[in-house]
């Protein structure tokens, strides 16, 4: 297809393919509630073509500008509403890709239910492109929420975050569940030039999909917390949010997506501030899924994060996938066996390596042990 | 592992492994909505443990008592909550496998984001033991509804029951949407020696989860109904739709499970008439998973209906998989590329094809086309 053009030359003498032109976007089917669209079409433009129908994608992010389809499926991106929608894995109801010899897989069709053979668009989910080029693919589609009430509620610790936590399941109807942290907040406060909206250690952004606030109201109890009076205050509140990342930019901090169970989210936290440089952490509470942000980081402060991670039985990459950076380190989340179970897997449908190399799979990343 | 016991030869010389007896099930753990469990445990006892924190599993079948957890996931099992939970894929959260060479496969610890690698517990889903024996599962657990609504709806035909599921999908909060047809309501109700409890063509039974019956009444509209008084009258009205089988069953249908895109449904329907014999056709309309039933079928039966399946652009395997009585028809729904990837794939994981020999991928399954 003349549409796939290779853009540039990569250090190692790879070819970087990019499918941003396959960008088409079939009709919303609104009976199954879904769309079939070109790997290249950006999430952005896939919402305007669902909006119209009143339908939304399960999954959002705030690079919705740029993000594509593609992409996402092929990090099986996660984001803030993975609480109600999961995952792009959930979202995925049919593929089309190209194997490295050019064979053409084609599970398309919008089925709900369909157990003939192999679940391939799942395997190919989350593969970070090792296994073939996802060229488009059948989402499904979720109603965009006719009313949401949102708070931003102040905790004392990640323990009393976690009791919130619970009392919005009980109450259900849950849209997002986000952690901040005192430090972070103000450095977000201060970079959006407003006050800072609580004084609390924890911070949590609670938004429910409900028009009525007594329930939200009842889970809160007699926390400290701001209640959005109106949606352009619920954007107000949302940025504290999402401008963490911007606020942080300047300090050029060192990045890392993980995620941890609940219940020893604490107790890494403890421990991560004996690692050294100033962390900032936030990210999607009911995952476990904290965004780590160092500032001025230590020598080997990502090996001893990670480390970290997985000593608390956690994942090495949540969210954001493993890439070349973690691939030496995905050894601490995957046993030996499942990671010689991945790359006969990646033999089997890519012997000769041409799907990007060095990703996920290191040569180094099964050190022996 | 003692407990491991190969129970009967079966008649090609294989060996039949039960793990029924790895039945533990561990504390469910109500902060993150998950317990682990043996391959073993059946689903009706998980149900029990889960219920005592107001949790259960979101997929639910009638044969409760006796399916295990490992078969519902080796198959994708799927059943009447689909619409709201997704199949058995949806709830696997974490596996613990055995491969072929007694390599280990371990991903447990219900974290609800884990892209460290290639996702094996969901490439093993659905795939009938062919890849793997699955010994133990983390599953996700959804809250017990504490109310719900329900009504038997009757349709002029296919396609009023598929406006009816428009307007269910716009109120929201729907559990289930179950498609019956005149004649298997006859049938059913006589069984249970029980009047007919609507004289339409197409019946769908509708449930959802609030206690409010406002909305459902207005979805259903001007169409003749018959709602459910309180939780004994729902699952007397349940008891329509669960009963079909047992009503066929003296009849020995040829049973087969497919599935349609939904705007095919009622071409399929008209086109099965022509097959011969007589067909008793229900199923979850939502993900047009339809049970064909052909009572003192026509030589070639099978044949005919899955190419009939296929011709429709549907899966001759929705939620019962493969296995070895569809293998030969795979090719019909899967293109000969998808079919030499799967073999790839079980050759890599599996050289010596020890598990499930003759299971979904038989070996005439891909005839020179």
């Amino acid at each position: 297809d003349s549409r796939l053009t290779p853009e540039v030359g990569a250090p190692g003498g790879e070819v970087v393919l990019s499918l941003r032109r396959l960008d088409r976007i079939d009709a919303v089917d609104p009976v199954t509630a879904s769309v079939t669209v070109g790997a290249g079409a950006t999430l952005a433009d896939v919402q305007a073509a669902a909006a119209r129908h009143d339908l939304t994608v399960g999954v959002d992010l705030a690079s919705r500008g740029s993000a594509t389809i593609g992409g996402m499926i092929a990090t099986n991106a996660g984001g803030i509403h993975v609480v109600a929608h999961g995952p792009m894995r959930q979202q995925v109801r049919g593929l089309e890709a190209v194997l490295a010899d050019g064979t053409v897989l084609h599970r398309q069709g919008a089925l709900m239910k369909d157990n003939a053979g192999l679940d391939l668009p799942q395997l190919l989910t989350g593969s970070e492109g090792t296994l073939a080029v996802i060229t488009a693919a059948t989402l499904s589609l979720v109603p965009v929420p006719t009313a949401t009430t949102l708070a931003l509620v102040g905790c004392a610790d990640v323990a009393d975050a976690l009791d919130l936590l619970a009392a919005c399941r009980r109450i259900g109807a849950i849209r997002a569940v986000e952690l901040m942290h005192h430090n972070g907040l103000a450095m977000a406060a201060s970079h959006l030039g407003a006050p800072l909206p609580l004084d609390t250690p924890v911070i949590v952004l609670v938004e429910r999909l409900d028009a009525d606030t007594g329930p939200l109201a009842e889970a809160v109890g007699a926390r400290p917390a701001v209640l959005a009076q109106d949606a352009a205050d619920a954007r107000r509140l949302w940025r504290f949010r999402e401008s963490h990342t911007e606020a942080l930019a300047a300090g050029r901090p060192l990045k890392l997506d993980v995620a941890l169970p609940l219940h020893q989210l604490a107790g890494f936290l403890t421990e991560l501030g004996q690692v050294g440089g100033q962390a900032v952490v936030f990210g999607h509470l009911a995952e476990g899924n904290l965004h780590v942000n160092l500032l001025a980081p230590p020598q080997g402060a990502t090996d001893r994060v990670l480390r970290l991670v997985a000593a608390h039985d956690g994942s090495i990459a949540a969210e954001h996938g493993v890439g070349v950076d973690k691939a030496p380190w995905l050894h601490l989340t995957r046993n030996p066996g499942e990671l010689a179970a991945m790359r006969r897997i990646k033999a089997a449908l890519d012997p000769h390596g041409l799907l990007n190399p060095g990703v996920m799979l290191a040569d180094d990343s099964t050190p022996e042990r």
